[in-house]
C-alpha cells in the first residue's frame, strides 16, 4: 500500500463525517476548516501502525479520525491565540467569521473527536481514551509553554525541546499507539511505538526550525526566515544564544534589532553558519531521529516494518 | 441527608482535584475559577439521583465532578464571547489574565472533565460518555443559537425555548441521568429522569427571565432589568412582541429606544403588566414545571422520592 491509498481513505471519511447543517455558524466553519486540505499525517500514522500491529487499517478508522479532528481543534484555537490570518493559504476561522465563532466551533470539534473515539469497540475504549486525555492535556500545556516563552527571558534548550515534545510530538506518539492498542499489541510494544513517534516528532520539528532559515524557499513553500523576522525563540536561536554568550553576544543582539528584515535574515544566516549553529542543530535532529529508529528496531513483531517505514518516510518528507 | 451534606462533599472533592502547578498560566486560572464558589447545582443532582436509584452517592462522584468541570469550561468560554467582566462578583478569567489564557485553560478544563468521567468503572463508561458527548454538543449548539438571536430579527417563542433547552437544560437532564446510569436503572427510568431534568431546567430558566424584571432586587442579588437595558430577547420580550403586534407595537418600539435606562425598566415593567406578559410567562413556567413533576411521578422505583424532591427544591430556590 502506498501513502496515497491511506490519504484517499482518510479524505473520504472526512468528507463523509456528516456534520449537521444547523446552527449554521457552528458547523459551516468546521466543514470549511476540515476541508482546507491538511496533510492528514496523524490519521495515516494510526492506520499504518494498526496494519503493522496485524489488524486491517479500517479497524482504527474512528480513532484515526478522532486524532485528526483533535488536531484541527487545536489549530482553530491556536490561530486565534497567534492572531494568524491565514492557514494553508486561506483565511483562518476567526478571520473569515469572528473570534466567538472560532472559539465555539473549536470547542464542538473537540467534543466531536471524543464522539468518534467512542465509536471504537468497547474492548479498547478505556485504553484509547486514557491515552487521548493524557495527550490532549499535554498538547494544551505545550501551547501554554510556547506562549510563555515569547515573554520569558531565559529559555533553555531542554525547556524548548520539552515544549515541542508536548505541543506537537506526543500527538504523533498517541496516533501511532492508537494503532497498537487496536491491534492488541503488548504494553511494551505500545510504549515503544509511542516513543518512536515522540522522538520522530521532535526530530521533524527541529527540521522545521532548520528549514525556516536554511530551507529551499521554493520547496518549503513559505517565506524564508519568518522565525528570524519575528525573533522567535527557536532551537536555532537558543543554540546561537548559548554559543554567543562568551564572544558574539553583541553581534547577536544587533542582529535582533536590525530594522531591515530581509537583511536581518541574510545576516543571521551567515552568523549562524559562522558560529556553528546549523551544525549543532543538525546534531540534535540526528540524535532524536536515531533514537526513534533504535526504538523501532527493538519492537518484536511478526509483520515486516519495511512498508510501514516507507509510508512514514513519505509522510514526513512531504511535510516540507 | 440535607443539601449542605452534598454540597460539602462536592466542595471538598473540588478543592482536592489536585491540578498540576505548571504551566502556571494554564492551571492557576482554573484553580481560581473553580473556587469562585459556584452553586454546584449539577454535581449535587448527579449524587442525589444516584441515591434515588439505590446506590451510595459516592459511586457517581467522578461523573458528578465531570459535569461540574464541563459547566465551568462553558462559563469560561461564554464569558469571553459575552465580554463579561465579572462572574460571581469577581473578575472573569479573560479579564484577570487575558483571552488566550481563558481559551486555553477552558480547553484543558474540558479535557479534565473527560478524565474524571473516565475514572468511573468500565461497566457504565460507554453509556456515560455517549450521553456526555451528546449533551456537550447540544450545549455548544445552544450557545451558538443564543449568540445568533442577538442579530436575528424574528425569534419565535418555540425557537427561544429550544435554545434554552440546549444551552442550559440538557445538562441538568444529563446530570440526573448520570445518577441513574451508575445505579443501573432501566432505560425507561433513565429517559424519565432525563426528561424531568430538562423540563425543570426550562421552568427555572423562565423563572430567571421573570426575576430579572419582577424579582426582589435584594433577593436576586443583581440589578433589576439587566435584560431590558440590553434589549435582550428573553421570553418576556418575545411574549410582549407577539402580544403587541396588533395594538401596542409602537409603544413597545419606543420603550426599546428609551435612552433613560432606569426609566425604560420601570416603564417596560408597567407595560408588560398591562398587556399580560407576566401572566403568560408564568403559564409557560408552570407548564414545564408540571410536565417535570408528572414525569417524575411515573418513575417506578422502590426508594422514596421525598428526600430527593426536597433537595431539588432547595437547590433551585437557592438559585435565585
Amino acid at each position: 500500500m502506498n501513502l496515497n491509498f491511506y490519504l484517499d481513505k482518510v479524505e473520504k471519511e472526512i468528507s463523509n463525517l456528516g456534520l449537521p447543517e444547523k446552527p449554521d455558524h457552528l458547523y459551516t466553519p468546521l466543514n470549511y476548516f476540515l476541508n482546507l486540505g491538511g496533510k492528514r499525517l496523524r490519521p495515516v500514522l494510526t492506520l499504518i501502525s494498526t496494519e503493522l500491529g496485524g489488524e486491517p487499517f479500517q479497524t482504527s478508522m474512528n480513532a484515526a479520525l478522532a486524532i485528526e479532528l483533535f488536531h484541527n481543534f487545536t489549530l482553530i484555537h491556536d490561530d486565534i491565540m497567534d492572531e494568524a490570518p491565514l492557514r494553508r493559504g486561506l483565511p483562518t476561522v476567526h478571520e473569515k467569521w469572528n473570534e466567538n465563532v472560532a472559539i465555539l466551533s473549536g470547542d464542538v470539534l473537540l467534543v466531536k473527536a471524543y464522539q468518534l473515539l467512542a465509536n471504537q469497540e468497547k474492548e479498547h475504549f478505556s485504553d484509547l481514551i486514557w491515552l487521548f486525555n493524557k495527550t490532549a492535556v499535554e498538547v494544551c500545556e505545550g501551547q501554554q509553554l510556547d506562549m510563555d516563552f515569547e515573554s520569558q527571558e531565559n529559555v533553555t534548550i531542554n525547556e524548548y525541546i520539552e515544549m515541542i515534545r508536548l505541543k506537537t510530538s506526543v500527538l504523533l506518539g498517541c496516533a501511532l499507539e492508537f494503532g497498537f492498542i487496536v491491534s492488541n499489541q503488548s504494553k511494551e510494544n505500545r510504549d515503544k511505538i509511542y516513543s518512536f513517534g515522540v522522538n520522530l516528532g521532535i526530530a521533524f520539528q527541529i527540521q522545521d526550525d532548520l528549514l525556516d532559515l536554511f530551507g529551499d524557499h521554493e520547496k518549503v513553500g513559505k517565506q524564508i526566515g519568518g522565525d528570524v523576522k519575528s525573533n522567535k525563540k527557536t532551537l536555532l536561536y537558543l543554540i546561537a544564544e548559548k554559543k554567543a554568550k562568551s564572544n558574539y553576544n553583541e553581534e547577536l543582539q544587533s542582529l535582533k534589532n536590525m530594522a531591515d528584515l530581509d537583511l536581518r535574515v541574510q545576516k543571521t544566516k551567515e552568523f549562524y553558519l559562522k558560529i556553528g549553529v546549523l551544525e549543532e542543530a543538525k546534531k540534535y535532529q540526528e540524535k532524536y531521529y536515531q533514537e526513534a529508529l533504535n526504538t523501532l528496531n527493538t519492537i518484536e513483531i511478526s509483520n515486516s516494518k519495511q512498508s510501514f517505514l516507507e509510508v512514514v518516510g513519505f509522510l514526513f518528507n512531504r511535510e516540507h
